[in-house]
């Protein structure tokens, strides 16, 4: 970390900074410019907050050298994190498919749905039993009711279920569940972060609409700071100003969050588009860009489906897409 | 809403869509252009999400005409909301400024700044128990011992408070608070914004990072939906591409707000530039553009504060601040 | 297009308003809500600026029905266009990689290039002459002498050559140049768009950091309305607020754009990230959603480029890459 | 500057960078951390270009220490600069308003809001003869034509004029004009700002929607750099995921332009909010936040506006709004 000094900066006030600093045990290397002079921190800065320093009267700005994260640092673990759902590997060449319905809605599509998704090649299935909505008017999920329909999908099916949490209070409905997964709305909930840190269970966390790559492994480093190291990470579209799509999916976060962390990233190409048509090829695109997975929404009848039709995949369009989708992984595999 | 149907659309398939929404109690207005044939829907669309309808097969697009939310509508309800807390009223022409530190360190900080804020003429103590940190080695907040500090500084100078919740399950912690502020990135925390909807205290909700003033509007009905009508708006910057200020106050969400709802709007200049010398034109800007209050962070001793020193305040300047946010509020009060 | 007329509306001026419509020879198809009253325009309302309605005392907002293009729209032109560059085609599966050094330097440099990327398989060869730089104290490019040099490696290979204008009072010098580019920072340049219409060799149009894919669109269309239809779109990235990239790729860009024109589209990923390591995956990324080429910068020595040394490919990298790309294009040929 | 070096950087390769950097003038100080070398450059980088570092086999990344523009920092110019226009001066403490319509369209309309404006007290004409239009469709202006009635109202009112120059080949035609305008979507055609470099003509140069305040200190640096030291500044809104608003005014830029630069900084409500009732708050704002001077749209006939209308005030409207910027202005001369 690189302090950079005000011009008229009080040198008796310099000091105790530089007193200060040494105290808390860094070394301290001093460097006297034209116009500048800076003090680097030499030690682990990881615990040290930019604006603390920016607060000092004598500070005009401050440059982090190194990244504020450690457990999710890939310079700190260099080997690739494979996450181990039920037998099923995620991360470090293990590519894998969840699929199924935005929000679980009966008995009989949460099962059909899964038994579909199975026989295309799905190996984790997916279904909202708590759903964010922006609209207090719109249906807000089956909650409880929800969680257990899913649950029997999964004892039809054999499938290992991933089902997103809204709150830690929750929590204890979620004991069967395999995956829990942190959705984009509460990426910074870190009261709910601190909570999943406390269990052993993999957590899918899903990026912010407004958050930067350093942001989001800043929140999986709530739940691994916390004992829990089992974190996959996901791309879901980010905002900007463009319109004609929902969100903007951030292609480029996947070779640079493979270089900045050893956690597996998969994509959403469904709520990153918003759109049917364009799950298809942004499947592929995540693929070639070397995800190591990808959720897909899946409903047996959008057209009648109580949130998100419009991104939806039919079970006969995902059993096409997941064809293709197995061809690629394999072309990829062997392209390097 | 506008239904725009696609060119090649089967009228079967068009025609049971027009039974389903005529079932749904909406009269139909149908348009057919040379290229274009639309569908109009006539009555309270605010249950029918955009989704649903672009999920069918037979539509193209869909264009609202009527904003989503109804009970923070203006055009439901012209006449200002005052808020009241214990007696100092926010809105309808009622200015107040909330100030206090960020966090709660000690019991003589929070004592002490209460007591220099309420000299200066600030009627209401803000201060952080429970602190959203993007590091999970930052300082957290000192939690329920934070709290008791502030109710503590309550009792010795009469300020009704605000702060921050971050979990529906801190609830019973909040019995003594007098305003709970809902952060940023928390906006969209349903589960939480349900909770504050069942009780009536008012709730200071503040915009996220990213959020379109829709979105916010949004989120302050679900809370009105519950119930609870006592919500003041803050505007506290959003997430863009510059970097030279941590983030972009939206001075003009002002003025739109005040068109849109009937809430009261205040302004968080403090977080918005996360630089001090910005906290003075960003103040003064927001009483010009019409805010109904500000919240402003001032500390004792900035350079040692655990959080946000860099803009935070020192009592001194927030009481030279004061007089000129004194003056200019009574200047606009007579401009007009 | 939809008007919303304001709930009070003065009768007489709404009457004025549609006679003025009629006049302009729309149809007009009038709808009367519980709260809202619309007017429908049917007929072509290409050359109608919504803000022209939006002036209106009457007239609350404005809602476009069908895109405001015309040449650029596929819905008018179903078949992709294919644009032939001395006998290369672009677009409706014909699949071309452009590439060069950001800057032309020397003749040294440009030959050697250039026949690297030949050898590797480029069918395009790309050198800029004139650069748009941020600071006036960085390299310009060589203006003449640049294009003298791009035109001898031209000679010396057979390549076409794409080189950027920056204003059209150096379209003379643009004689011999087979492919003319339009950068990020002058996709509104509309000076220069309306000269390039004016003659018929093909442009390659890169959209703009903070343009939608309408606006890119539009301003293909200001080319094709002045009779060049011979237009090919570039997605280099978008400005975001995430930092760690350069800028985002806009990966969904390809098919959405695919969908709303027939013009042949490519990506650019060197721009895109800005960093080397990057450059494939992108690339890859590029190819699975659809674009029909890309533009990749090549230097025979990175270290010492006067230009975006950092994103720049080796000859010998850039021969690696092609050998996959080649490979990736062929299997999603056989994908479909 | 700071270069952060890889880990397992080769020294001999160091060592060559060493040289070269010394062989360019600078003095280095290096720095030995437990994870990090860096090499810190002293003596004047604003010639370096941090991608010719990062293009370094050896290099992991650069931070830059101080800003990269020269005649446009305040730290090299702390006195203010106020910009001469026949006699009206801005910045440093003199407040000038500029008025016109969007176009230019008939002599009776620009004359008559000239006389309009002049009486109201504005105390500079704007008018736009060349108009940058998203669609090729669009009314683009009355271009000579325009700038001859610009010139008539000049002569009649005696108002120094103020419009766009949208290509440098239109140069010959400004003669007679008092500030060349470059409009948001040229502030990087830095063909065009290095030709106003070449003039001593006051340039107004607005903001692009994307563009950093940096950027946009670097085009004024563009002009600086040629001779030309007449710039000012104007911030006309940027471009976020917000949609109600045509535009996000960052109001921030105000104070910070003023602590990067010793130019002028002026507003452009009309723009930046794109409804007419917005560009009285965001005025105010403006003047609260220590802007220099404002630029308002006024028609005499909105409705009927060629261009902008929804966003043009009437003269009527504008001279009630001048009464309350003068007294605005008035206020804040004597709150410091």
């Amino acid at each position: 970390m690189i302090i950079i000094l005000k011009q008229n900066a009080n040198p008796e006030k310099v000091e105790i900074l530089k007193q200060e600093l040494e105290h808390k045990g860094f070394k301290l290397h001093l460097s006297q410019g034209t116009q500048t002079s800076l003090i680097g921190l030499i030690g682990d800065t990881t615990s040290i907050h930019e604006d603390w320093l920016k607060a000092m009267d004598v500070v005009e700005d401050v440059r982090r050298i190194r990244e504020p994260y450690k457990k999710a640092s890939r310079s700190m673990h260099p080997e690739n994190t494979v996450v181990d759902v039920c037998g099923q590997k995620i991360g470090g060449g293990h590519f894998q498919v969840i699929a199924g319905p935005c929000s679980i809605e009966t008995r009989e599509q949460i099962t059909q749905v899964a038994e579909d998704v199975k026989r295309s090649g799905a190996r984790l299935l997916r279904g909202g039993a708590f759903k964010p909505r922006t609209s207090p008017y719109a249906f807000q999920g089956l909650h409880e009711q929800g969680l257990d329909l899913l649950l029997e999908a999964k004892k039809a099916t054999g499938l290992p279920v991933v089902t997103e949490i809204m709150s830690a209070e929750h929590l204890p409905l979620f004991e069967d569940v395999d995956v829990i997964q942190v959705g984009a709305r509460n990426m910074q909930n870190f009261e709910l972060l601190k909570e999943l840190g406390k269990i052993r269970k993999p957590i899918l966390l899903k990026r912010g609409l407004a958050n930067t790559l350093d942001e989001l492994l800043m929140s999986a480093e709530y739940i691994m700071a916390g004992g829990n190291e089992n974190v996959i990470l996901c791309e879901r579209g980010i905002r900007t100003f463009e319109t004609s799509t929902r969100n903007t999916l951030d292609i480029s976060a996947i070779p640079m969050l493979k270089q900045k962390t050893h956690l597996p990233v998969i994509v959403d190409p469904s709520h990153a588009s918003g759109i049917r048509f364009m799950v298809e090829p942004l499947t592929l695109a995540a693929i070639a860009a070397g995800a190591d997975g990808l959720m897909i929404e899946v409903h047996n009848d959008p057209e009648k489906a109580l949130c998100d039709g419009a991104q939806s995949l039919t079970p006969q369009m995902f059993d096409t897409l997941m064809k293709k989708i197995q061809r690629t992984v394999d072309f990829f595999r062997i392209l390097d």
